[in-house]
């Protein structure tokens, strides 16, 4: 069975990663016949109240709420390595661009998170699919831009096309239930939530994306 | 449109709503045209690591947790009332047997949260469809036993399902991809992740009970 990794970035849009956008990335995996492997880094994030998008002040694991999606079966990510997956893929919510990388803060000039630059270096050298969700595309442009140059959406903003355009990315417009596809750089993107209004067209594009990242395995 | 409650306990498996069916239900009510209107109420629960499935002795707020599910938009139950809606559906996850009642700690004699409580009583009144997910239905036995006998099914455990007849309800045994509905009381109950290997087997059960909650409103 395929393995793909699904690197997750906390437990909720606002400090994590978007819920909805990684269950279904999960259900696709395993409706694709694949196996997820879910990881996460052992970090702290800033916790958002979800119910007034605030800022507590309070801090809490990225692991362990990452946890919370994976229902107890998540990997560190400083212990998985390329050879371990045959693909990787990143769902999206604040997480992606707050914690897994400070993107939302710095734009092209994001750093990255050790190990989500060290695995995402380890599978584009061994030419293994990565697929991106919502914001997560902008990672992917932050992390592999300038050696790369990959295609990448993240649906119609652009403020953020612009951000990911400086990183020597290209950003390319894409409607919320489609995706595109870099087929030189084996990377596979998609809006979800960057513009979906409804959960079902969030699933569209995830479905259309981890069946497109499969098929380039 | 259809508007479907959908009653959140936190947010995480271990101490809250099972995050799985708690999404794979929201994706269910979109793709049948009904708009999902979800609801948790305003009480502390203990939160558990799901890293160790330990408690940390912290605690934390039901109605904000579950607010990481409903992306924000989310209603505190003391506030709806069984007019607002035209069916109900409880995912599963310890969250629905810890804090939307104490079935878990209390087995058939279980006290209920008092809008939980009131907000079934109010939906069986008017004779609209409830659905309960995993172990959920062990909270709609609890709370409806004594008046409704309802049939439900939580799979095939056999402790709980002894508890569940001991409240004067009915437990019917039940494959993880079928669903049970007691026609009479208009209640729609599957296993999910009491049996499910696989999120994809878990999907397969919600999806069959949405579309038979839908189709008895």
């Amino acid at each position: 069975m395929k393995k793909i990794g699904v690197v997750l970035s906390g437990c909720g849009v606002f400090d994590g990663s978007e819920i909805h956008e990684a269950v279904l990335t999960l259900l696709a995996i395993d409706r694709n016949g694949c196996e997820a492997v879910c990881m996460a880094p052992d970090m702290e994030l800033d916790e958002v109240n979800h119910l007034t998008s605030e800022p507590t002040g309070a801090r809490r694991n990225v692991l362990a709420e990452s946890a919370r999606i994976a229902r107890g079966r998540i990997r560190n990510i400083s212990d998985v390595k390329a050879a371990d997956l045959d693909a990787v893929i990143f769902p999206g919510g604040y997480g992606a661009a707050k914690n897994l990388c400070n993107f939302a803060e710095k734009g092209a000039g994001a750093s990255i998170h050790p190990d989500v630059a060290r695995l995402l270096k380890e599978m584009a050298l061994a030419k293994k699919p990565i697929g991106a969700i919502c914001i997560a595309p902008a990672l992917i442009a932050a992390a592999l831009g300038k050696e790369l140059r990959p295609k990448v959406t993240i649906g119609t903003d652009a403020g953020t096309a612009a951000a990911i355009n400086a990183t020597g990315s290209e950003h390319v417009d894409c409607p919320v239930t489609e995706f595109v596809v870099d087929k030189e750089n084996k990377i596979v993107t998609t809006p979800a939530y960057m513009l979906a209004k409804r959960i079902s067209e969030a699933c569209e594009g995830i479905d259309k994306t981890v069946k497109a990242v499969v098929g380039l395995i």
